[in-house]
């Protein structure tokens, strides 16, 4: 059965414009016809097409049932995007297909990318969450200098700043997180986070860790992190 | 320091054609530059350039380090190639990143792709090798029937098929996966397997597992295994 993603779906019984005309002129569905709605805070709808036109989508619900996510922690990415903004957006893409919660693009001091358009991001977003049967839309936030992230996020599960620079002794991830902890983990940009924004996490309580012997690009150790948290959680 | 690919550096002081190209026009490196060559079978060596032009790039070998896959394991992953075939080349260099040793493009019954291009998907391999400081290239066989994979590889180490069909008992691969273990991992299309092929393999001594609760892409259950591999290595 189709699924299409409405924020409102219980207070404004219409599918969102695009989403609409995906359901009408693409798909052809017509009154009658049933269709999966999810609200992206854990709810899924199952409707009935009372009205479908080339302007818009009216539902009635039929049943609602919450689908929280499955993995019983909260799982935060903290991650610098990418030069390549499609490497960006394959990580993104597969964080949420494998469980992520919220992600934080950030700005660093060896950022290559210093701009970013969250509007067409979230899209992917949304599209991940209803391809992977999810119900729940990560919070993806705006671009973030990285010592206000350093300051503000996480304070109450474990926090860990991943990094390849050897100077700074460094523990294993996947020995260090604790499962079912809720967990924020720090990834760099290409030129790796500076020591002094190292520093400034480790003061702040961050733990320092490696994700392996492997090096890793910058969106495959974000989507390494989270295969690792989940595997972990699997356990 | 640049790094090349040459599978046969210590036979012919010559780096391959492309090779030479990219470090004479490109990189513009000239005679008495320094460089690292890596063989594709584990071992990297530091070269100096010692003649340079338009054709060809000569090197003389000053030392040789053997540079063996770290994760202690045989890691073999049997995946259906993607109709979308750059998703299916992510998949390739994201794998090479982590750590993989075999890939095997399978052909199962209801394959989206059942033509490769392997030449091409090689170049991957070697891109990817290079980035991640490897110097052993993975073996990246041709598009081979299910069937014949079945009956042929890992039987020396755990094997295991991952498959949606929830009417066939599935055990948890991260449960399952024994530390150190070489390992063989099958994926299916994104059809999924076919009854009878998820039975053969069975009967063939394949554990049936899931990877999670998540729903996952063709590819993204790809990278998914080989991390969840790597992190049970780690532990």
């Amino acid at each position: 059965m189709h699924r299409f993603y409405a924020p409102d779906i219980e207070t404004v019984n219409l599918l969102p414009e695009e989403e609409a005309q995906h359901c009408v002129r693409v798909l052809r569905l017509k009154e009658g016809d049933q269709v999966e709605v999810v609200d992206g805070k854990g709810h899924l709808f199952l409707c009935e097409i009372v009205s479908a036109n080339h302007k818009n989508c009216a539902v009635s619900i039929v049943e609602k049932t919450d689908v929280a996510p499955h993995w019983g922690c909260r799982l935060t990415v903290v991650i610098a995007p990418t030069k390549n903004i499609d490497r960006f957006e394959w990580m993104l893409e597969k964080s949420v297909e494998m469980g992520v919660d919220r992600i934080i693009p950030v700005l660093c001091r060896y950022s290559e990318r210093k701009q970013l358009k969250t509007e067409r991001l979230n899209k992917i977003l949304v599209s991940a969450m209803k391809q992977s049967l999810k119900a729940t839309l990560p919070q993806l936030d705006e671009l973030t200098p990285v010592m206000d992230v350093i300051n503000s996020v996480g304070k109450d599960g474990q926090r860990f700043i991943a990094y390849c620079d050897k100077e700074i002794p460094r523990r294993d991830l996947v020995k260090e997180y604790k499962k079912g902890s809720d967990v924020v983990i720090m990834i760099g940009p290409e030129g790796d986070f500076s020591k002094e924004e190292i520093r400034a996490a480790l003061d702040a309580g961050f733990v320092p860790v490696t994700l392996g012997k492997s090096r890793l690009r910058t969106e495959t150790a974000g989507v390494f992190a989270v295969a690792a948290v989940h595997t972990i959680n699997q356990l």
